[in-house]
């Protein structure tokens, strides 16, 4: 991602990488970040000090662990800078610690930070609200063969925000597949279907079907290159933002 | 259209069909509604007489000519009551004299009545919206082997409200085709594609495609009944709504 | 599929209809055929006597129960004639019955007469035969929110004919969902997924996905028209057959 | 290409990198070519000599230019080796010196290494030869947004097979675009589309559409790793070939 990173950012005319961040027992530490990323020779080593680096800069994006991201977190706050935080997989008491530190610097957070997913749950918000009970909902996700859970974090995410659009309990009507004699679908059910294959990196569809007509819509991923350009949007946002955690929706729309 | 509005009502709790109206020669005026719609019988004869059945009823549901429908127009404007109008294909001259009249009422007009049409309208305007620039807009859409015109009305019109949107003039950004040597595609250019093939209903697609990932809707139509269904709901909401000429959107959203 | 059939065969130069069979309660006996099927008197009644219309005509085309098709197979093969059987749910007693009468006649039999779902099947089996076990092969249906058995039968015969081709056991290998923590995808397992929705006549997709590319290939039936067509073109073909139980294939390919 | 190749020989248990090849200028001329395409030194240096090193191996792979592909074709019949040559963009000479060279040896040549494109070029000429005029065929390709010759060198291909297997002549049923008041389809011309957004690396599509059920095989390609996988699997086919010229269809089917 620090790469993705780099070369997103070398193409903005108004942001500048001044600092790169790696564990401290990384074998690229000391290495220009350009030269890493592939863009030729841009002055910035890549360092383990976060801190000593902070006052270069105006806002901190993070693709870490949660440890590293708490412990990052308090280095900005401490500096009064900004934050994109895209950092992923915390525990209980890990987002507890986000929650109370994150809002004393404009701070944007998100469990994605793709565009293009993150327009696609307002879009399938906006038409569930519209169709409502009238046209069965279906998720279906297709990733690639090495993927250990089912179905993906991104597809569940659409599938909560249909249930709670449409005022229905995801651990109640969820349906993950379909065999055997088993009845008439319901008019509540929403089937949630993993595709598995290859090295599919992602597609999340959603399907609205009713009588006459139905309504697909489809995203597909083919790297994380919008992980970095989402978080580079925020950035910049987060610039003319006020003290807070605020949602990458915030961001977008 | 009229047997599948009669069966839509049929099978909603707050709504009768009062009356049933065709043109004065037509072969089954006096046969009851219910019969020709297959639904049984309701006691409803097709008439060609509207003033005289306006008395018995709420609203006017019209998919006719534009003449016929400036003279029920009329009709319903003198007996106060309201009007969902669904005819398209006026001239100027009829559609000034629909806008004279239908303000005089409550009265919902659309272009196209289905609601998924509709809410795919709503949904590739708050995408286009939110990706900008960043994403190339193309339009496909596919429909049976017997129409002459291309690209359809209803793609014409997603391509005005994507180019609307985002600030283009679609009579110099749309482009029909691609055939040579045409060279790199143009930020600006809206592409729109028309397949012909078989007795295929209508479907629509509208492709955001950005660097690493892609967002595509699709709405696919297999018959009419959308429209009446989209009709019916438009005449529930416009019992509650002031005098004025509404558009569907305003129904749905 | 009568009217289908009485339709589809009206369109052919060189076909006729001259006789139509329904059950001896049918409250359409003695109506022309041409009337029920809306193309206008043909002069041909619907009758329940196959027996004694059969020397007008050369192939009975069978669209009934099980039992039915029995009786009728019995007339056909005392009669000397030829028959197109699209009859399906035999139990094991009926099937033997089937395969004991049919070879005495040139006779065409399906599980499914539809030309376009059967050239499916053939065209996944030359995919999958090229592609073996590089690919990662699932099979995804849609149907209506009617249907109560999963996945359809269709879907099954596919992942049948795939498993075949690819020296696998489908009881072994076939997976109806994937919903947790369920690991990575085993190299011979095959996907069959079931989406249910609105009044979706029948869509049918097999996936072949591989390392950088992948293959889709999707049927989507509208209506029950391809198997009247199917019927009609293997009708056809029979009359040039040999004396056998003949498959669709052979009609086809 | 050069990368993938070393890549996916590396992981045949029965092939070997021996030698590996570029333009004498080339700045990574003397690197271990297992370095250059990250798997670790394998002690194959690469260099511009290709005579040098034709005795140490079986098979050339070549993706490179036409002048270079004569050359060292010519340098293969010399060693008396096999060859694979997946070079395109043969003026008429060139291809008239590859044809009088290359069935002196074992050789495939291909326009198209991927095996993915290559079984569906038969799998439509399976359904074209099934459905024939019976069904509408049109074509839809989508790639980047750099590419300046639509529609793409594939897709051409595709209709040109549909169009030979249809007995139709493409320069005369090509129609590459749709606008106005066109009229209805005719039966025998064949849509191509071409669609270009963003960095889509090539989707292309063949849809047959009839009444009441259609086809669609799409081809979807994320990168160029499977014309490396193509070539790999050509290669050995070809140690068991005869001397010849072969296509790609012949390894393959």
């Amino acid at each position: 991602m620090g790469k993705m990173i780099t070369q997103g950012v070398s193409e903005q005319e108004d942001m500048q990488i001044v600092g790169a961040i790696e564990f401290s027992e990384h074998p690229q530490l000391g290495q220009d970040v350009g030269e890493v990323a592939g863009i030729g020779t841009i002055g910035v080593p890549v360092t383990s000090d976060l801190p000593a680096i902070l006052d270069d800069g105006d806002v901190v994006i993070e693709f870490t662990s949660p440890s590293a991201t708490i412990e990052h977190l308090q280095n900005v706050v401490d500096a009064g800078k900004r934050m994109v935080i895209a950092t992923t997989g915390y525990d209980e008491e890990e987002l507890a610690q986000v929650h109370a530190l994150a809002p004393q610097i404009p701070c944007v957070m998100a469990s994605n930070m793709s565009v293009g997913i993150n327009v696609m749950l307002q879009a399938i918000q906006l038409v569930a609200n519209v169709l409502g009970d009238d046209y069965d909902v279906e998720v279906i996700e297709a990733h690639h063969n090495q993927k250990v859970d089912s179905p993906s974090g991104t597809a569940l995410r659409m599938a909560e925000v249909l249930a709670q659009t449409l005022d229905r309990n995801l651990s109640e009507v969820g349906v993950y597949g379909r065999h055997g004699i088993v009845g008439k679908r319901t008019k509540k059910e929403i089937g949630i279907h993993a595709i598995r294959g290859g090295d599919l990196a992602g597609d999340h569809t959603v399907l609205f079907v009713g009588t006459g007509d139905r309504l697909e819509i489809t995203h597909r991923g083919q790297n994380r290159e919008p992980l970095a350009r989402g978080a580079i949007r925020a950035a910049r946002w987060v610039m003319g933002a006020p003290k807070g955690l605020h949602d990458i929706a915030e961001v977008l729309f």
